[in-house]
């Protein structure tokens, strides 16, 4: 048994719906959550830089005593996973495996469409993993970037984000996917468009919801469950300004956020 | 005379818009631009941190020797100019009071339309410095965050942009502006979309030319014009992978940009 807490980051605010995952399904786990707002987004940003950020934010984590740490942003975890898993001596997961292991076992036609930001979908993380499950498996990727922004608007029920799922998801319609990744923190928030843009039929994966799953999973595994009976402790520190972060994650979680810290990241 | 380079910069690509209209109002200055690719944007950052990364850009230019800086972008412009002006002994510009003034001279019926980021449009500088001019101004700010994206994504003439342009300017229409400053770098290339849902009755004020012809007048004062006759040097520092930069900025300048260097501006 281990009491430290679980190390949770991501570019910002979309990484608190991994965090609600993770608190349905491991109730007694403290956390420490550092959202990168003041670099925020990462999804356009070249691996290199993605790496350089998500590396000062697991060494930030790691000096709050995490004893794992889950990769909560999807560019984050196709560009910097593999090498922060060389780098340091700790358990880390990121959401793009546990995403894809879904996607195959639900998919019946093989058809599998991904959806993410640019950085995301030019990895080809998910792609790859997918088709390393099951080879025979079509996969295909579409950059969605406008949804980040028409998320953080409150507009994912408007025209708007209608008719650019429409001009999005046009390929995956033709090719005739039945299963659909939401390979970004912020799409869950758009089920109800990407539903009615893609039809019922098709299944839409939450990586978010499967990342939780294998956290405790792994958690096990490592024999480092929390033993803790009270309440556990959330903390959340960010490297811009908290306001924003309280208002809208307070949103994200349906209760309130107190206790959010300024980090100045890049001078750690 | 100084033969010295003017110093642009920008939270990335968009002051670009502003470094062609400089090339082409002052066309024997040396430039250096630099743009903060591994930050941008900053128009969802707090003031604080838009001061911070700003006060970065400008001790990067000055250790290039530059005479003079324009600040390139709206939001750094509305948020930490005044306060590089105090900080810093250098002429420095903003886009900001050109293009209030450009609009203030153009509106006849008094009523003008301010669209930008949300930091810009939530500062009200724009708002201010137009009042400032004219007391009787009624001055509308709408923030439009997804027009960025829209451009960066070649989008700007699709459904999305007029959809999405209808929503955020309905208030502007119904209040009859007949001036609207396009308050970000990025929107002039919006320019056939907004003129379609404003109508051709309103005139749209491109803060870009404004702050070059304004730059112009501040070398002229200052005693400090070029007396170069051989071919000016443009030189592109940026603190992300150049190579975005050099396909969509080479698409903004019309021609090929070579010389694109990187640049680690958290620890210069």
């Amino acid at each position: 048994m281990d009491n430290r807490p679980i190390g949770i980051f991501d570019s910002g605010i979309g990484g608190l719906t991994v965090l609600k995952e993770v608190t349905e399904q491991l109730p007694n786990e403290d956390i420490v959550y550092f959202g990168d707002t003041a670099r925020i987004p990462y999804g356009t940003k070249s691996k290199e830089t993605v790496m350089k950020y998500s590396f000062q934010c697991i060494k930030f984590l790691l000096s709050k005593n995490v004893k794992a740490i889950i990769i909560a942003c999807n560019t984050a975890s196709a560009m910097a996973l593999k090498e922060a898993l060389e780098h340091f001596d700790v358990p880390i997961i990121g959401v793009i495996e546990p995403g894809a292991k879904a996607a195959s076992a639900k998919s019946k036609n093989g058809k599998i469409g991904v959806i993410g930001t640019t950085g995301t979908i030019n990895s080809e993380a998910y792609q790859k993993e997918i088709r390393e499950l099951k080879k025979s498996s079509e996969v295909i990727g579409v950059a969605c970037p406008l949804f980040v922004q028409i998320v953080e608007d409150g507009w994912q029920d408007t025209d708007v984000a209608r008719i650019a799922a429409e001009k999005y998801l046009l390929d995956l319609k033709e090719h005739n996917v039945d299963t659909l990744v939401l390979g970004c923190t912020h799409y869950p928030i758009l089920r109800y468009t990407l539903t009615k843009v893609m039809g019922e039929g098709v299944s839409l994966v939450n990586p978010a919801f499967e990342t939780a799953k294998e956290a405790k999973q792994i958690l096990k595994q490592n024999n480092i469950l929390s033993g803790k009976v009270d309440k556990p402790i959330h903390c959340y520190y960010v490297s811009d300004d908290p306001e924003k972060f309280r208002r809208i994650g307070g949103n994200i979680l349906n209760r309130n956020i107190h206790e959010i810290k300024k980090v100045d990241i890049e001078n750690l």
